[in-house]
């Protein structure tokens, strides 16, 4: 079915997690892939930075072509395999327009999540200030303050209306990793019924986070 | 023709201005519009607000239907209004993994570009390093070679081969935002001569931002 697809990805990566769940909406199954130890630092290995040179998963290839911006592979699979599998964008232009507004929108959700989950990576030692962790959680606050009043506004179940949609494959692995790391359930109601209605989907449970069943999640989100 | 639209924009923004070339592109034109003053803060004005909560330019609607975010609105536009003007999804797979790949490395860019053009803007005083300053350059210049370097492999003077795209749409403002801020022009040939070659389609022309015709660019970026 996919045998001339490779993907190289790491467990718990949303950007990998993307690709893998559109490939499973469309019923893209058996693609040769490779899982990667982002801790033995093999996102930097030659083998990756063949297919993408930024030294980042996923790597993905399709035949000859490459695409290793995990959303614009998700859209490239809807795009060449339009009737195979699950519709991923909307016919309706209301559903359409919100699918592709909040598509956009989680390079903002996903970079400030980042500032506060990977500060101390991001940020070399004599850099660090209080004042800047401090203001990284507020700023991320705001923005689940805003997803969740998304959601509260939403009617269908999912984030661009009643149909699942590239939204929904590209902004769910980002919500998982926040609640992975401690996002607290009660203070964001609808963002965490969303994320449980949406976990036990086909495509998403099927392409669950290997390391994510192992080892227990982290805490450090827990007072936002 | 598009009587229905409404873009409230700033003048140079490269997110503004990619929603207006697309708009030039599709036979777009005679939209509603009004151009806001960032040096007034008109951005955080109520009328903007209303439409995009971020308080952010472009605030944009197409009916009832609202799309702030610049890239999602050209994607958009070109689903909503395919067979009309210019088509900006090439045909050609090939292409169009080209396209999806390089429209969501904007981010990437612009996110660098703004590191080091908007430092003080981005990190209050307290927080400033040298350091930082230093490595937001140098990674802002490997940027740049990576992407002087796609396009010494592209053939075809397009950023995704031989046809115009959305690709160019959402990246040219940035390239032009680059050398607004004192780019060098012979450290970067194909980077210039893609950018030159580009800054007279009618599409771009017609929406060249008005402030910088009346006003000179700034050199901060003439080390890079």
């Amino acid at each position: 079915m996919a045998k001339d697809m490779t993907l190289l990805w790491g467990s718990g990566s949303p950007p990998c997690w993307r690709v893998m769940i559109a490939l499973e909406e469309k019923n893209l199954q058996g693609y040769n892939q490779k899982q990667l130890s982002f801790e033995k630092g093999e996102h930097k290995s030659k083998e990756v930075m063949d297919i993408n040179p930024r030294g980042q998963v996923p790597a993905f290839k399709c035949g000859d072509k490459i695409i290793n911006e995990s959303c614009g592979a998700c859209f490239f699979l809807e795009s060449q395999y339009k009737s195979q599998g699950n519709k991923l964008i909307p016919d309706c232009p209301k559903e359409q327009a919100v699918m592709f507004q909040r598509v956009f929108e989680v390079n903002t959700l996903g970079d400030k999540m980042a500032n506060v989950i990977y500060y101390n990576w991001r940020v070399p030692e004599g850099e660090r200030h209080d004042s800047a962790i401090k203001r990284n959680k507020e700023v991320l606050v705001a923005e689940l303050k805003m997803w969740e009043g998304y959601l509260q506004k939403a009617s269908g179940g999912f984030l661009a209306g009643k149909n699942f949609s590239l939204a929904d494959v590209i902004i769910f692995p980002t919500f998982a990793y926040l609640y992975r790391f401690g996002l607290c359930e009660e203070r964001y109601p609808k963002l965490t019924e969303y994320y449980k209605s949406l976990m036990n989907r086909p495509s998403i449970k099927a392409t669950w986070p290997p390391t994510w069943k192992e080892t227990p999640g982290q805490d450090l989100l827990k007072d936002l």
